[in-house]
């Protein structure tokens, strides 16, 4: 059998899989859930090994193949060490295996080479790599970290619904979206769904909500939605520091914040030429080249 | 063998056991780990079974004695019926038990029957009780309610010492606690820190370093207790509605607090009567009174 590669690009609300062949072509693609191990280990490898059955058996290969594969891992919150190490025990279900962090497969996708992104989906981060040199800014995951991610957006929004729940400001547009959103019409309801969605993908659900009442005209949305931008464009300054690299805003809130981003940010915006997962794949070719 | 009864207050950081005799009389003591079930029902029950052995240690019983108990328990996260419905499997291990709130039996501690309570320790809460007339205000817990609590004012920090660590804002006096609290000179070795320390405990843990931040001046730390000040004053005063019911602050922070405090809500208290264990023991002794 000729030498096959394994791509995986997983974040905190669901997994990518990619097998290609010696030459890149892609061969089999497959989605599993959640993949960010600093929130549970067994879980995010369940997510990878349902992504890459699943693209195995679009390729028409049998699950044992997994073995055989040449494998790059792309994964949120791999960043901590601790967490890295946890990863150690998959090695063994590849022929080889490489756990990165989701930002270099996502930055090598989205420009090839040298670039900088700033991802906002479930979470958020900058990354910036040239000539192999990188640079990490903000991160730092749910609940303290992340702003303007999804998670952080519906944190806030929810911070602010079981307020207006209570009595102690108005209810408005947001809150009924939330509350919408989630079924709920008492605070104990909606702490059920948060926990049932499981806390910070949970809170990421309800971005397309706050967004939705920001274009209803909530100010309380829009508020949100603002201070998110803003936190979004001293992020794109801090990391680029006058460089001029290629900057590309990805991830799953990417395409409806960019209406909200300032000037300054958006007209420095090129679009990610690959999506994430190709990235990993990439990097599996370039690590364990065919003979 | 006579009646013998057995209260327990648990919380998000710890559990207390009392165990007492068919007349009030206590007999032992026990102290054990986190009893949220809403944060792992294994861990309550560990936590609470950790409590109750070194009480019945205390009192010179076996642990076999723990079957032949009737028990109250006050647990902070049963409001939430899925979670209550979940602690139903502990009851083969009394001869009776009963399990509430943590609030139903810190206001009978605090004022021995009708009254009101504000709680705020790892989380926070407003509690009133008028002839069995029970009203429940603000909580919800960590991290989208609890205000004022020492989870929310340590999650407020680490927002802050992580923006601080990025540079997005100055370093201070709050983002050094916060850092020397943990050993962490970067963001990484904070995140691991608040990992191990268990989440919302790991915040609350940095409460007297917030606190500590504020008396040597620094503006950020003032501010996020200046905000819960104001929290705990409307929760109060939303919770009472005008009626002239005895009112207690309780709970870690209930001390450290009560300087920051608005002279409307300071002037309003009343201490304690009793801890909130001896709130559980005493319902244990009305609801099943020895022949």
């Amino acid at each position: 059998m000729a030498e096959l590669y394994l791509g995986i690009d997983g974040g905190g609300s669901r997994c990518r899989a990619v097998i290609g062949d010696s030459r890149g072509r892609i061969i089999g693609r497959g989605l599993g859930g959640p993949a960010n191990p600093y929130h549970g280990v067994e879980l995010a490898w369940s997510s990878v090994r349902d992504a890459t059955y699943q693209a195995l058996h679009a390729a028409g290969l049998p699950v044992r193949a997994m073995h055989s594969l040449r494998a790059c891992f792309g994964l949120a919150g791999v960043n901590l060490p601790s967490v890295h190490a946890q990863t150690r025990s998959w090695r063994g279900q590849f022929a080889q295996l490489l756990v990165v962090g989701d930002l270099p497969i996502a930055c090598l996708a989205a420009h090839g080479g040298d670039g900088a992104v700033i991802v906002v989906g479930t979470g958020s981060c900058g990354y910036a790599n040239i000539d192999g040199e990188e640079t990490l800014m903000g991160g730092h995951g749910f609940p303290a970290g992340d702003q303007a991610s999804g998670a952080w957006l519906g944190l806030k929004a929810v911070e602010h619904t079981l307020l207006a729940l209570d009595g102690f400001v108005a209810q408005g547009v947001l809150s009924e979206s939330v509350r919408e959103h989630f079924k709920a019409n008492k605070a104990v309801e909606l702490l059920e769904a948060l926990q049932r969605a499981g806390g910070q993908r949970g809170y990421a659900s309800l971005a397309p909500a706050v967004f939705d009442a920001a274009r209803r005209g909530d100010a309380n949305a829009c508020r949100l939605i603002e201070a998110g931008a803003e936190y979004l464009a001293q992020l794109a300054e801090r990391l680029l520091a006058g460089r001029s690299l290629r900057l590309s805003l990805i991830g799953g809130l990417a395409a409806p914040m960019h209406a909200w981003l300032p000037e300054s940010l958006s007209a420095r915006l090129s679009p990610p030429k690959e999506e994430a997962v190709h990235g990993a794949l990439r990097l599996a070719l370039q690590t364990w080249p065919a003979p």
